[in-house]
């Protein structure tokens, strides 16, 4: 799973069937060694009411389809996750 | 799923036998951070009857094989939504 | 999927018994916004009778084994069609 | 699979319910030519029990479920294996 | 699939189950324009007696699951065969 931070929403009226009731994210990285967020990112389903601002664990992949909210839905990416805390090198990056 | 934008088309009459009726569209990333296109891009399935110009959510890997339109047959990204709004970092960056 | 241009042929007599039989072609990604070969690339088995120079479309992932010439073989990247023609932002950058 | 220095643990309480119980390790990659961490990682579930400092293997996307640990749970990268040494280019880069 | 070079080795006492009994290659991939090997690389199940200094394809995602060896098995890369030949613009980039 990667780290990030829900930046922003995203809105679709238009949509396959199988979304429709989908809350869906924009997720920025963050990297590992400096806790700041880092260029790029993906739009995630969420699985565990995560909020703009938080840091939280994503899957990607057919990973992505395994929780109760998703499965079976065309997603390739979820919000597992609403991250507490991380540490690394023997350092807190982060905590909520 | 990645926001990209429909940028072309793709016409190939000899091909896979499971591909005969879908639309292909050149899909251009979008960059979350500043709504602009970036380099890069993928040709993908269309499942929603989007058009070029349009900015849309597209999955990939198995996960592009789960809508109606796509369902078995041999694709790795599927556009699923026609973007109506995002919004990063509290600015809307795109609207359509 | 992405479309790429075949530049090469890659010949292995000793490999895993199920990929007996296919042809394996070298694959180079094709620049979307300009319709010129990047650097990168991949080996796919051809499901379609292409030739080298010509322009195609390839599938990652379990795609890949969707078609009937990979159904169960273990391959990651398949030549799904041969391209005619693709045209972005209103520019025709490739015809057969 | 990827080799990767356990560089820090997650700890997230709120969580979809299939991941409850594992263990999270944020891993950096090693560099396979020098055997130094590289920038960029992932978050990992642990099936090894693999502790901050070690270097280990682990495996993304779908493979990461085909544990004892983490079947059926929605994670994409898993820690396989503790490494005891490797070699490249006919040199010792790591040695537990 | 990716052509690369066998440069290394990997040796792990304590991993998964269902790991033990496969050899771990380090592969390094090669430039398909140049034929040298470039950063970065993998480490792979070997499916067809691969050994160091040999140029192989590899597979990786759930196709890397799809051999005789590595069936049911948690690996994500598999060496797949052994290159004798591959050209590319023409050339012969590397002859066994």
């Amino acid at each position: 799973m990667i780290i990030g931070k829900v930046v922003g929403t995203v809105v679709a009226s238009r949509k396959e069937e199988e979304l429709v009731g989908l809350k869906f994210l924009a997720v920025a990285p963050i990297d590992l060694a400096t806790g700041e967020v880092k260029p790029g990112g993906v739009v995630a389903a969420d699985a565990v009411g995560a909020g703009v601002g938080e840091v939280v664990l994503y899957a990607s992949g057919s990973s992505a389809r395994q929780t109760t909210v998703t499965q079976n839905r065309p997603v390739d990416a979820t919000i597992m996750a609403i991250v507490d805390t991380f540490e690394v090198g023997g350092e807190v990056l982060y905590q909520k």
